[in-house]
């Protein structure tokens, strides 16, 4: 447990979110897969910024300020210091709780600077210890959590009028000039030690991992020969060749470092068309209850077999009408149904992700009026020039896109009495496969349980389940490929997608479903519970790897984007080079690192 | 050693060339990485259609038919049986020389038909004994070359002429299918056992190897769910249901089998723009001298440095002036310059890449007037409607593409008497960086080696060196993602490429080279040696397995095609598969297969 506070993550957490009901504090599920040396507390993401231990924020006027601050004996785990603003996943939780609200808390911010409270350093990036001494799906699920939030920097900076500068007042490296990257403008202090540098592959044999050698080339536009040489020097490029190679923008005198960033922020501040005179909405806790077996929210919860290796979800849907207009949400705020929602799913996302990784496969079910979930999205979509509105919208992408690059397989179930409509029809189209009931359940003994437990054979499951197309499948919310859904399921069939998009609004029954290609299968009554069975416990079946890398392949069919490039190809040599002996192996770069012992490597090219 | 025959593979190869000089036949270097059951002689990639083991060709007009009998005791390793047609790198060896061949040999032939010798099984995939006792270098490097054969084919049918239709006279399985998948037409027969399938996933903890899962969704276009299922299902989909989810194009039945195929092949025939009444050239066995340290070809040689893990590869240009016309290509056959180079240099990559693994670092010169290889650029862009010049140009592209995929360090070095031009600059361009000398070399004195042992010193160093950007810089010689190497070295900066196409044609110093970015560093006399030097044996010190990650990510800035997706996002998460417990590992599914017992699987999803 943490050697300072006094108390586990997790209870550490709970605690701060105000005593939440449920909150276990007892020990993960699964021993470590490589090293024992790490406790394995649940991780909860939730925080806010009067208890962030790593962070400060200011305000002044249009312009926020992000000071990272790491403190150095607040680890999330024992055994590592977090020197030099090195950070661990307990920093990024709050540095991605930070991003968000921003976006919705301060509508008034419209640039946000990121430096350091350090002498001299802005970030030694991710902390090494700490890498090495994790094991491999903690190293793996750390770099995906990281990359997401960098990607939710440039959403901010691409979508929501707040733009990213980095104002590095140190040396940025590794993890830290990644971060960097993610910023719109990056401005490097000139004072002939600053630098920028990945020196992961020649210090610890491995890449950078959140994203730095697609963003040097992809996005910086860095020559791949120069860019090749910069990542195998230790030290960095600062200065002017920092600015002629394009690795920052700018490279400022410390006589005239505080005026100039601030000149700058005021520029990109300036370019915004966030509203004037806006209030933004507060993000208040989660009501969560979370129990070794349950997870539950307002809208979304979900049964954990350990057993099965099954997670089954379910979301509500809206429990009333929607509001009239905007305004009605700026008053309700983190209430509204559509913002809970993504709010709900993002947490139990992650939650599961770090601390369920034996639960292989999430089924996903929907409950509620699909008409209901319809009439949402439209006051949504209608009302997207609003700030809080589009805010809403784009939190909705992140946590599909989320879920997009989940490692576990996907099941959507489509039962009498779901609304798979519009923005909820997004988790059916997001899965590896969906199964829709057609006709109703003719059993209809409420006392015999469904499939699994999941809470079924009421009134409205007379009537079949039907699931609808609508506009909000039709480009609001994009993969990361920068496709919808509907668009990626069926590429390279353009009459199978005008089709579908043509009924957009209709209530559609399983056999039209499946006949649009909109679902899997369809199968009746009688055969459903068998084929679900199968479908699931088969999955379980599977080796877990092999399915990791089919559904990355499946799911991200058609052209690629810096993100997609990032979580795939980046990402998949990352993961790769992480599971060799010449990194994570006991006399590997990555574990020997600080030791004053060389790595040694087996020397063949593979 | 193999089984049957009483030689060792390299001896095989070697005595079927006709006694070349020099081809060694003792064991190759370095001790199999994770197994030792494979014996490690060295692999030659020359073969010609007399001596094929497991394929045969037969020619009717326009038509090629290609036909898989693969010998089971003819494994190019001991320890297992290729049965059912199922393939080693030997089968694929065979495969890669036909595709070749055809082009080259067979102007006539519009449409190749791939079909089986077998009764009721097209192919069962790469053998799955053969992967299990594989070290994990070997697995790698034959999905890639394997890989790099299905795109030849997909490339002959786009470029030359030639469409491939797969004639499934029986279930294809794995990579049995996926040789079909890289067929612009495929049909299957419909007999109520024949099916298609990817049955690694369920049997054997693996992805498809050879860009099945690719392929699927990107060209076949089949539903993801869909594509999810089938991939799950080791028992495949075959009749109506494979038509339907596009899987194959036809399923025919048995009774009108031969005639619609031949009906199939004659339909693609008929488009093709191949011309009539050309006569092939014949690709006539390399002249190769092959030693421990040193193998060299007419225009090709390296040195092989083990010691410093380096190869030292010098590309000769022209002797002589180019003819003045196609008709004297057409007569004088694989004698002329760029179709011997691409050759030479085509089997040098692949030796090096499958023989020499512990040589990381490739260095690249060039001897010759870079005048003269221009000239010959001409000669070809000017003939390019002339087939023979289509398909050397179209071979040449092939070659630099698999030099884009190799997972070894390429620095280029370019010094006084070298001819990076046009064509040769393409080497310099696929470098991960080059060194361009600025000036003359001062020490002129002819018995001081240079940095290393390559020849110097003549009179023609005198002159500094100059490189070319050309036409054939353009255009001619795309990447796999679909820029051209000038393109990508310039992403996102349009002045830059502008700025380098506008010189074309221009003999160009290091000054200038440098300063319009064709070069990464130019150090003149005085530091060349050390800096070169530094260059070189830092990179001998770097870890291979990051190496490999960082230049697969840094060599293919901007879009991705499906062959990029190939190499970058499938196989890396293959290559992540084959290191992982769950595939490889004692009681991974890979080597459990065919044992009765069932595979162990670490259940956490990573």
């Amino acid at each position: 447990m943490a050697a300072t506070a006094g108390a586990a993550p997790e209870a550490r957490a709970s605690g701060e979110q105000g005593g939440e009901p449920g909150m276990s504090e007892q020990e993960g599920r699964g021993a470590p897969e490589a090293s024992g040396e790490l406790s394995q507390a649940r991780v909860s993401f939730q925080t806010a910024p009067d208890r962030y231990r790593h962070w400060r924020i200011a305000f002044d006027g249009a312009v926020a300020t992000l000071t990272m601050d790491v403190a150095e004996d607040n680890g999330l785990r024992d055994g590592y210091e977090l020197k030099l603003n090195s950070y661990d996943l307990g920093v990024d939780i709050e540095l991605y709780d930070a991003v968000q609200r921003l976006r919705f808390e301060h509508p008034e911010v419209r640039a946000v600077v990121i430096t350091s409270a350090k002498d001299k350093v802005f970030s030694a990036g991710a902390n090494i210890r700490m890498l090495a001494a994790s094991p491999h799906a903690w190293k793996v699920n750390f770099c995906k959590f990281t990359n997401e939030t960098r990607n939710g920097i440039e959403d901010a900076t691409a979508c929501s009028g707040q733009a990213y500068l980095a104002a590095l007042n140190g040396t940025a490296s590794g993890g830290g000039y990644e971060l960097a990257l993610a910023c719109e403008h990056i401005m490097l202090i000139d004072d002939r030690s600053a630098a920028v540098s990945l020196p992961e592959l020649p210090l610890l044999g491995v890449l950078p991992g959140t994203g730095g050698l697609t963003r040097v080339t992809d996005k910086r536009h860095v020559r791949r020969d120069l860019a090749d040489h910069f990542s195998t020097r230790p030290e960095g490029v600062g200065g002017a060749k920092a600015v002629a190679w394009r690795l920052v923008d700018e490279a400022v005198p410390r006589s005239a470092w505080s005026q100039t960033v601030a000149a700058r922020a005021a520029e990109f501040a300036a370019r915004s068309a966030r509203p004037a005179g806006a209030a933004g909405i507060e993000l208040t806790p989660l009501g969560k209850t979370r129990t070794d077996d349950a997870v539950s929210y307002g809208h979304v919860s979900a049964l954990l077999d350990h057993a099965g290796g099954v997670a089954e979800i379910t979301v509500r849907g809206p429990g009333q009408e929607p509001p009239a207009s905007a305004e009605w949400i700026q008053d309700h705020g983190a209430g509204f149904w559509p913002l809970a929602v993504a709010r709900e799913l993002d947490d139990l996302v992650l939650d599961l992700r770090t601390n369920e990784p034996g639960l292989g496969t999430w089924i996903f079910r929907t409950a509620g009026d699909p008409g209901r979930v319809l009439a949402y999205d439209r006051l949504l979509l209608g009302s997207r020039d609003d700030w809080l509105v589009n805010e809403i919208i784009l939190y909705l992408k992140r946590t599909l896109r989320r879920l997009d690059v989940t490692s576990r397989s996907l099941i959507a179930l489509i039962e009498p009495g779901s609304c798979f409509a519009g923005s909820l029809l997004e988790l059916a189209l997001a899965a590896d496969r969906s199964y829709m009931l057609a006709g109703v359940f003719e059993d209809a003994d409420p006392d015999v349980a469904s499939w699994r437990g999941a809470p079924r054979r009421r009134a409205e499951d007379a009537v079949p389940a039907v699931i609808a197309v609508a506009e909000m499948n039709l480009g609001a919310l994009p993969m990361s490929n920068d496709l919808t859904r509907l668009q990626t399921r069926f590429f390279g069939d353009p009459d199978a997608l005008a089709a579908a998009e043509k009924l957009a609004g209709q209530l559609l029954e399983a056999g039209d479903a499946e006949r649009l290609g909109l679902v899997t299968f369809a199968p009746d009554d009688i055969d459903w519970a068998e084929e679900v069975r199968l479908a699931v416990e088969e999955r379980s079946g599977f080796s877990p790897d092999a399915l990791t890398g089919m559904e990355a392949n499946y799911r991200f069919a058609g052209p690629e984007t810096l993100e997609t490039k990032i979580f795939g190809r980046l990402s998949a040599w990352q993961n790769w080079i992480f599971t060799r002996p010449s990194a994570a192996g006991p006399d590997g770069a990555l574990r020997r690192y600080g030791t004053g012992q060389r790595a040694v490597f087996d020397r063949k090219r593979v």
